[in-house]
Formats: structure tokens, sequence, C-alpha cells
């Protein structure tokens, strides 16, 4: 009986809240440059198990080997009070990015974040979309918390008494060199959960880091061909007949279409769904989705998953839904695999199974106002803060899996990720309309492994019309969004030949956009991301007086650089510096190298800040040099599967240029099964005259690359 | 060996986070009124733990029995994931108040909040600087969750499917009924802990509720009668000279001055604090408070508790430290008894035992950007969590026991303070500078067992001046805050004789306001509190048109009624209804019953709304029929313990009136045993005469009261 009591003595206390037990981790190299460490005893729910990510290991092999890049003495866990406490060290002149789609920030030390999937409201305090935790250093690293709890993160703001490097103690009354924030070597994090998996990216550069991360959650997404082309979401109480209306009305006026999204009125009832079509506006959805697909113009359908009485699974999935409802519907728990088959096979009968192209999982974030609370339980005893940090994740998942057994590809929208969602094909979405915060949510969408665009649903101006869509053809989904305003892309007529103009060079340049989408599915390297991931600008050595940062005049443990929320690199020649309303000329800061104007060719500059006057038709976009940009022609629909189109290679530059350019069927998942090619370009400069080559087709795989031209820009 | 496996499957069971364990909530009456529950296993640290409140058995037997206010099985407790879930009910027509010391809101019902002690920041969400998790309901009841965690609150939105008072779900795309938010019929509660204790405190008022509520916390605080008079708080680096001139310079011009507050030059270093008067400004600390001391001017000292490496007690404390510090400064576990010693000695020495009168304690509430993070540790092993709940409630605690030792009352100022602190002399105060903000908290105050004081410290214009001090002429503490801005009642002399008349008011006022804070400790009744609180006003069944409201109208689950923050009780009989900068006239609302002009006698109305043009001089204030003001002459300074003060009596209205007048010595903790009385005064109209009478002095006990006169008013 005394061994018994030792026993029972010994497991209470490890239920008492006051035990603090620390630990050394040890680190597990998962993948080339990928540590795993063990923390407590981590959840049997994750982020990584609710995404189900297969890490891409032939990519990260391809990456190489990196070396652990912290000393790992100065990483210390601790499990205390039923929560995981993890510190990692910072250095002098730090700086950290990522922590999720933040819309205002994109340098992250010196802020404390509670990553929490919600509807964005104007702070960036975690409360996001896709709340990623996952930071990357400028030092070239980057770290990934895989818990699906609520994470705090304190990125160098607080100060242990042990610090290694602690700042001194100052008089608030005498001394003007007093800090309100001393400095910090270090990021702190709670994870509310007795233990958790930690994962250590290594680099060199912050773009390794950030690919490893996208490569470990499965690679990026590929779209279909016809995802990267033009769309638009019509009015909420649309008919079919409106409907096909809406797009003879594009063809006749020549503008590019390839998916019209249906908003809540398809349903017969919503908010909460029926997932029924109504009968009145659609009377006859399989005609209807095929007299669409004959025109070339897909279907996508808007959603949430909440649950209508009326529904006809409402009674059938009833054992498996929380204790709170959302908008009176019910609440499938789709971690449960009946429940999933109920929910799923809603949404694929009479829509995925009669051609539906994808869906907008809407309103998967939050608000707290409707969302189930915290305090909701759900019957596979997944906890409600669980279930809300990896609702959209699933639903992706889950979608995607439909069209995965129909081997279709599926592109579409969702307002909620997570980490370890890199390789879904849906792009987030939500109703702040800011056009500059847009923009910086573009930049962080590289770090956080997520898609976001930046959609044009109304404008005050033509000119506000015009700048908001030269920003969103330059974005992972070239979108109108006109649920409510009910706007056309020619609404505006003074500026409607420019729209067209830019939704025609969207479709030109559809070969580079899926080249560079393939780059992310399998190198992990965002089509969208940070200036700072670029080769000379990364550690801000371009930008002035830089150097002159010091911890005397600058102690609030941020580093004060200049933070660059308004150009970003799309794909991996081009900088896009999107023009703002009211705005007739801007500065734009070119990384070492030259840099040529996108549209004439002309050189622009070389590790400088210039300044650009675009006129209105024009955004400012530029190409580094020896870039290679392939274009296709400017059709009204992308290409069918197979369909081979002629190119046009423009070169930029005078360095010699290589590029891999992407192929396989457009449409399938067969590239899962190898049936895909990257083409190798090459193109240089003989005697001032251009000299191209493309490789030949790989025997065997898609080839839809029909007459290739070579064109000297400038 | 069976036996021993079922055993510790069973504990690691209990351990596990998908478990879910409901349970009925035994009720058991620990006080007349009061019922305790106990939910799972609660904590072994909790607010009334670290507050160490002692009901007060007698005030509580005083008020007599009461019904439980709401239907045993109607309340249900979940402990799963390592957290209590707690729902209550809400009937159609409920509305809640409480839930901290909010700043823009009283009605609580329709709002999520999670109770975090901090620094207000503008916005109701929970994070303040007492956010007592405590919500008194329109049906008469209060609710108490005894727990120092961070406490999520979902007050009316939230929506169970097992809902007894389900709301339909309806069609957004055709309805205009349809609501974001649909009813709810509960309060829904998290603590992020295995078990709460939590207490419901029966009515049937309001009121009720609340003095039930101040009563388990102790009962409310009895301020020194110099606490009530005036205070101003210096520039911060002020000396020993300027501060002696200052108390002069109140004494010629004659304005009434009782203690002065030192702000954070008289440390020899601060932020972090050294404890220490600082040599230069302050060369002869006993001589100069001894000095003061004769002018019958008090001193209070500001401080902050983090310590600085330079402190004498740096080295001693450095065993019960916490693992992060504080602007370099190290944080005491003062849970900690060896801890406590150290720390609030170093407080006594030099300070308190040479007759400093109390201190201000100041960013014991937050910011994140410099407070501990969540991950710090602390010896004792109660986590920072805990910490951030409770420090402020035991700087409080342990601060006053030091004036307690002493027999000394003391009255001071604090930044945080949460459930359980009804009995601290400490006001709260903060940075944030809204006039109308800062009515509503001294509303919510009353709500929170907590004193808040709408403190002056600049203004734009001398109306603002002007407007400000007669706020908080009308307040807990009657104060001028001048650490920065160097700002004195005279400052702006074109209202520099309204502000005196305004602070003699103040000093005339003190037998009124001692009488109150009495009742406050006493009886529970908050000096400073809602109109709702207020017979005739309680069920807003004065406000026009409440009787239509109806769920179809008002679907939010928000009962939508006039949601008064602009006026407020003060006192049995004081209706005080401010004007803010700018203003000319006000609505105010009077409650039924007759109501007069305070300065004049004259009737106001009864049972409406009326309008008045007070002008600049006055801030307009009412009285209840039958009130009874007691007033004493106009003194610069509080009258001394035990001194004797002539009273006149004022009397308003027609009906009979009934005054309990508090008496004690004013300055010890004797009334603890007994030496206190309250003396009855009842005053009625004989043929439109006044007749009135005090009850003799009780024998053996101190008797302050001088001769007394009665005078009608109007």
């Amino acid at each position: 009986m005394n061994f018994l009591r030792y026993l029972l003595t010994g497991l209470l206390l490890l239920t008492s809240t006051s035990l603090v037990y620390s630990q050394n981790i040890k680190w597990l190299e998962v993948e080339p440059g990928i540590w795993k460490g063990i923390i407590g005893k981590p959840e049997n729910f994750d982020l990584l198990k609710a995404s189900g990510a297969v890490a891409v290991h032939q990519g990260l092999s391809d990456m190489g080997q990196a070396k652990f890049p912290l000393g790992e003495s100065d990483i210390t866990a601790k499990v205390t009070d039923g929560k995981t406490y993890l510190h990692f060290p910072l250095s002098q002149n730090e700086q950290l990015y990522g922590l999720g789609l933040n819309f205002k920030t994109v340098q992250q030390r010196g802020r404390i974040l509670t990553l929490h999937v919600d509807n964005y409201e104007g702070k960036d305090n975690g409360r996001t979309h896709s709340p990623t935790p996952f930071y990357i250093s400028s030092n070239g690293y980057g770290v990934f918390i895989n818990s699906a709890r609520y994470i705090q993160v304190y990125a160098g703001t607080a100060v242990r008494t042990d610090s290694k490097n602690p700042p001194i103690a100052q008089d608030r009354n005498t001394d003007d060199n007093w800090s309100a924030r001393p400095y910090s070597d270090g990021v702190d994090i709670l994870v509310p959960a007795q233990g958790v998996e930690v994962y250590v990216l290594g680099g060199p550069t912050m773009l390794d880091a950030v690919r490893r991360y996208n490569l470990l959650s499965g690679g990026g997404c590929l779209p279909p061909r016809w995802g990267l082309g033009f769309t638009q979401r019509v009015q909420r109480l649309s008919t079919a007949a409106d409907v096909l209306k809406e797009a003879d009305a594009f063809e006749e006026k020549g503008y590019p279409l390839d998916f019209i999204g249906l908003e809540p009125g398809w349903q017969s009832k919503s908010y909460p769904c029926t997932f029924e079509w109504d009968k009145s506006r659609f009377p006859d959805p399989r005609g209807f989705v095929g007299a669409m697909l004959k025109k070339n113009v897909r279907l996508n359908l808007w959603t949430n998953p909440y649950i209508s009485p009326e529904s006809p699974i409402a009674k059938i999935i009833a054992g498996y839904t929380g204790s709170h409802s959302v908008w009176v519907g019910a609440v499938a728990d789709i971690t449960i695999p009946e429940a999933r088959q109920v929910f799923f096979g809603e949404l694929s009968k009479n829509k995925i199974d009669i051609g539906v192209s994808g869906f907008k999982i809407d309103e998967v974030d939050g608000g707290d106002e409707y969302l189930w609370p915290d305090v909701a339980t759900f019957p596979s005893g997944h906890s409600a803060e669980q279930m809300r940090q990896t609702y959209g994740l699933m639903m992706q998942r889950y979608v995607t899996g439909q069209y995965h057994q129909l081997n279709r590809r599926t592109f579409g929208l969702v307002r909620a990720s997570n980490g370890g969602g890199s390789s879904f094909p849906f792009v987030i979405y939500n109703d702040y309309y800011n056009h500059r915060d847009f923009i910086t949510a573009l930049i962080n969408s590289g770090f956080a492994g997520v898609l976001w665009t930046p959609e044009v649903r109304d404008s005050k101006t033509a000119e506000e019309w015009l700048r908001r869509f030269q920003s969103n053809i330059f974005s992972p989904m070239a979108m109108i969004n006109a649920w409510e305003s009910g706007t056309k892309p020619w609404t505006f007529p003074e500026v409607a030949a420019q729209v067209k103009q830019m939704a025609a060079l969207r479709m030109q340049m559809m070969p580079y956009w899926y080249s560079e989408f393939a780059k992310y599915h399998f190198k992990g390297i965002p089509p969208f991301r940070s200036m700072v991931l670029e080769d000379g600008f990364g550690n801000h050595d371009l930008i002035k007086n830089t150097n002159d940062v010091n911890l005397k005049d600058y102690p609030y443990g941020r580093v004060i650089t200049q933070e660059v929320k308004d150009q970003y690199m799309a794909g991996q020649y081009l900088l896009v510096a999107p023009m703002f309303n009211g705005e007739t000329s801007r500065k734009v800061i070119l990384p070492k190298g030259n840099w040529y104007d996108f549209y004439t060719g002309k050189y622009a500059g070389n590790g400088e800040v210039i300044s650009v006057m675009p006129g209105l038709d024009k955004i400012p976009v530029y190409v580094k040099d020896g870039g290679i940009i392939p274009m296709m022609p400017a059709t009204l629909h992308a290409p069918k599967a197979n369909e081979k189109v002629d190119l046009e290679i423009r070169y930029y530059g005078n360095k010699p240029g290589y590029y891999l350019l992407y192929d396989d069927d457009g449409e399938t998942f067969e590239y899962e099964k190898g049936a895909w090619s990257f083409r190798k370009i090459k193109v240089e400069l003989k005697k001032g005259k251009i000299a191209g080559e493309i490789s030949a087709p790989v025997k065997g795989k898609p080839n839809t690359i029909g007459k290739v031209t070579f064109k000297k820009m400038g």
C-alpha cells in the first residue's frame, strides 16, 4: 500500500497547477533542415493533424542540408500551470516577421500577439483569419508552433531576470534615456496545453526558412489554370437567368471571365444554410451549371458551414454537432468521419457532382458575437478552442478531398486558415476594405503560408476603382466581389478600357502565374511575398541609416528599420508597387541589381529609392535583371485541359536569364502521379541580340506549349 | 495489481483533456442570502483568498433571509479541457450590470468580456483596472465567480442547441427579421481552471445583491475623515521646500487641503523603484513629514512595486522574485510571507513609520508591454495569470495591514483591484481622461466593489476645468493630480472662485460622505452607484417605450432600454448629473417620487425627464423627498480625531426624513472594536415648520458632534 500511495502522490503532483518542470529540448531532424522538438506531452490534435499535411520530402531534399540555427541551450521550455512556456533567443539586431496574416505591420519584434482565428478587426493583435504560429527571423531561420490552441507570443518584449543581455536599470526621474520598454533578448511563447511540438526551420536565408515551412505543410497549393483567370461574384439574389446574362455580357464586352461566384441567394435559406439550391432562382441546377460550362465559365458557391434545421442533413447529422448553434445553425463536428461523410457528401450532391468548381467558405473565422463560444463542446471531445483554430483548415482539407476524389482541381475562397494549410487551394478574403492594409496583408500572406486577395468590391471614384483593380490583378485571385454592390468591371466607364487592359494582362501572364504557383507547390516559394525575402534587400542593408541603429537610440527592443508595407514581390522576377487612390507619385525601393520597367523594359534603377509617376493607367511593376516573363495571348478564358497555347517569352535587362516554365494538364491531380514537367528557358544577349531557347517537351508528360517566341523588352 | 491499474487509469483519465463531466451544483447557504457552489476542484488560490476578505456576518444577518433566485437545475457546470464551463439562465427582459470597472457601457447583456486586470485601453472588453467577476441581474440577484484567472463571460450571446427558449432560424436572403445575433437565454462563463467556487447573491433588489457582494468581500472601506477632504498631487520633481510652499499657498488662498501626494521624484530612483527618499530633494524626511503634519496636511507617496537593483531590499528579496523583470525591476512574490516581510517592511520604514499617510500604488494593472508576461513564473508556484489578477488586491491588503498594525487608517490610490477588494481604502485612477467615460466608470464602480476617482489633471479651458472639478467633488476622492501639469485649484483664474466654492462644499458635506462610507462599510451600500439601483428607477419602468420592447423588434438578446451613463446616485439622497465641457443644458432623469434642487430646495420633478440649464457655477444635484444632508462648517482641513464639529442638518421636501449619522474617532481602527455609533436623525414638517431631532450620543462611544441645527431647504 505504501507503493500505491507513493504512485498516487506522484500522479497527483503531476496534475497540480503549481508544478514546474523545465526540460532541455531534444531536436530531431525530421526532414533536411527541419528539426522537431517535443515538449511535455503534446496533444493528440494539432495544426498539422487537422490539416493532414504531409511534408514534401523531395522538395526538402532538393534544398539540401542546413545548420541548426540557434544555440540549443538558448531554447528553453517549461510545463507549468497546465501550460507550456517556450523561450527562444534573439540577438541584438534581429528582426522578426510572420506570426499570421497581419494587416498593418510586417515587422513583429516588440509586439505581443494572441494567435486566435478571428475576423480581422483593425488591430494586429493576433486575431486574424490565419494566425499562423510561425515566425521568421532576419537571421535566417523560422520557428513553427504546431498547436491548435490560442498561443500567446511575446516577440521580444519580455525581460527575464536571468537574461544574458540584461537591460540596465535607469532612473525615470532624471534620465532621458529611460525607456518604457527595456531591451528584451527573447521570444516568450505560452501554449495553453501540457505539451507541444515545435519545429525549427533552417536557412541560411529567410526565404529558405519560409520554403521549408511551406514544404513541411504539404507544399504550396497548385490551382487549376482557370483559377488564375478572372472571377466575378454576382449579387446575392441573382437568378440563373441573371447569371447567364452576366456571363454573356462579359463575353460581348470582351472582358475575361473564368468563374462566377454565387452568393447566399443560391441556397433556399441561408444563415443558417440548407445547402440546397433555391428552386425559384435556380429551378434546374444541372442544366444551369452545364449551360455555364458551355460558355467556359465555371461556378463557385458561397456557403458557411452552419446547418439550417431545414437542411436535408439536419436530422442525420444531429448526433455529431456541437453544443452551441451559430445563427441557429448546427455546427458539425467535422473531426468525426461520420459527420464528414454526411456534411461533405451534401456539399458534393447536386453541387460538386454536377460540375460546380469550388466554394467560398464564409464565417469559419469568427466574430465571437456569432460563433460558437469557447465554452462550446463537441461530441469528439475536441475543445471549442481547438475547433475555432482549425475549422477553416478542415473545411479546406475536406472540400479539396471531395474534388480530389473526382480528380478535378478546385480553387476557392475561405475566411480562415492556420498553420499547416499551405497546400489548400483557397484564398483568404474578408470584409475589411483598406487598400493599403490589403497590400500589407498580401505581403504577410507569404510569411503565413496562405493566399490572400485584395478583392475589389466598390469604390467612391473611378480612380480608386482602377487602383484597386490594378493591385488585384497582381494577386492570387483576380476578382470583383459584387455580392452587395452589383459592380461590374465596366461600372466606371471612365476607366473601363484600362480595367479591360489590366484584365487582359492577367490572362496574358497566366503562364507566369501558373509556373510561379508550381514553384510554390514543389519548392515552397510563396508567389506573393515580402521584399525582405529578396536578395539585396533582406538585411535592410539598402535602406539608409540602418547602420546607425543602436540600442541606446532605440532601446525598445525594436530594431528600427524602415518597414516596407506597400510593395512586394510577385513571382520570381516582379516587384509590384501599387498606387493608392489620390496618389500621383510614389517611392519605390529597388533592391541591389539592375531593375527594369515591366511595361517598357527601360532601366529603372539599382539598389536605390526611386520616385515614379506612372499615370493613372499603370501600376508600377519592375523586373529583375535577366528576368523572364512567359506570356500567352489575351484570351477571355483560361486554356482548357491540355489545350496548346503559344508563348511570347519576354526578357528584361542584360544578365543571362533562366526560367522554369511549368506544364501539366492544368485541371486534374495527375501531376501528383508525375504528369508534369518544368521546361527550361534560357535567354541571353549575344552581341546585343536576344538568343532564347526552351528545353524540349518531356516525353510522356503533358505538353500545352505551342509556338514559342522571344522578345527583348526595352 | 488490477486494482492499481484501475486506479491509475482513472487518474489518468481525469487529466485527459477530452473528458467532460457535468455536475449539478450543490448550493450551500454560507451567509443569509448568499449561496456557494463548488464545481470541480477549485484552486487553492482565488480572489477571496488573495484579498483575505472575511464576510461581514452582522451586516448580512441584518439584511435577513432571501430566496435562492434561480432555478437550481437551470444552472449547469462542466469541467472539461482543463477548464470549467458555467451556464446561468437569463429570462427574456432581464438586463445585466457589473462585470468590472467598465468605462463606456453600463448594460452588459449581449457583451463578451475576458476579465483581465489591465490598463483600460478605450474598449469595454474585460480588460480594466478591476475586472471584478461579478454581475447583477435586473431580476434582483448577483453571481460572483471567485477565481483569480482570466475569466471569459458570454453575457447573453451564446446560443445552446438544448436551449429551452431557442431562437427561430430565419432566412437572411429574404427575411428582414433575420438577426446577426439570435436571442440567447443564458450567461456562459469559462474559467480556465479545473474547478471554481461560485457565489449566488440573493435580492430581492439589485441593491440587495450588490450589498451582499460587498459584505461578502469584507464590507466597503471606511476611510479616515481626512481622506474625504481635498488632495493635491504635486509635480514629480518637487522638493520638500516646494511641497511646504504649496501647502502654505493653499492655506493663504483659502483652499482646503488634507493631503498632498508626492510623485516618483520623492524616490532616489524610480521605474524601477528604490523606495528610498531622494536625498537631494528630501534631505530630512522625518522633519519634512512632521512639518507638514503641523500644517494639518498629510503626505501620500507614489510608488510602483518594481524593485530597483539599487534598492536596499534588492538583494534580500532576490530569492522571492519572479522570473521576469518590469522596467528592469524585480517583482516580489508577495504571496510568500518572507517576501512580504521584506517588501512591506521597506514601505513602512522611514515612510509609514514617520507619519506618511498612504500610498498611490501605480502600474499593478498592466499593459502587457511592460508587465511580467503570462509565461513568467514565481517562486510560490502561483502563475503569472494569478499574480496579474491579484497583485493590486494584495498590495492594497498588505499596505492596509501595515497601517492596521499602527492603528492608523489610510486612504490611497491604486491602479488595480479585483473581486473581494471592497474593504480596501484605495481609490482607482488611470491615465485615460475622458470626462464622460470617467462618470460611467464612477457608476460602474458601484457594481464592481471598488472606488473610482474622476481625477482632474489639466484642461484646455476654464470651463472644462470647472466642469471636471464639479464632478470630482461628488466622487470618493476629491483630487487634482498635477504630477505632470503642475496645475493648482486656482490655475484658471476665471473660475478660481467657483472651484474654491466647490472645494468648500466638499468639506461642508464631510459628515454626509463619512456617514455614507460607514453605510458602505457596515451595510455594503456603495456610496457612488448607478441609477438602476434606485427605487422607482430600477426596472426602467420610468423610461418611455420600454414596455414596447419585444424580441421581434430587438432580437439581439439585448434588452434595449435607455442606458443611463451620465448621472448617478451619491449616498442615500443625492442624484448627481454632471455637466460636460461645452454644454449649457442637459436632461436629467428623475426617478419616481418628488425630487428637489440640492442648492435651493426647490421642487424639481417626479418620475420624469427634466431639462436643466444650471449655469457654469453649478453641477446639477437633486435630493430625494425627505432627504437629510448633514453639513459642517467649510474648514480647510478635516476635523482631527475626536474633534467636535457643529452640524447643520439640511432637510428637503415634505416626507418625514430619517438618517443614520455615523460617528467614530475618524482616524483609527477602534471602530472594529465597537467604538462607533449611528446617531438617528428624524425630521418632519409640523404645520409647515421643520421639526428635527437627533438621538443622544451612545454612552462610551466617540462623540464628535457639537451643536446641531436643522434647516428646511426651499
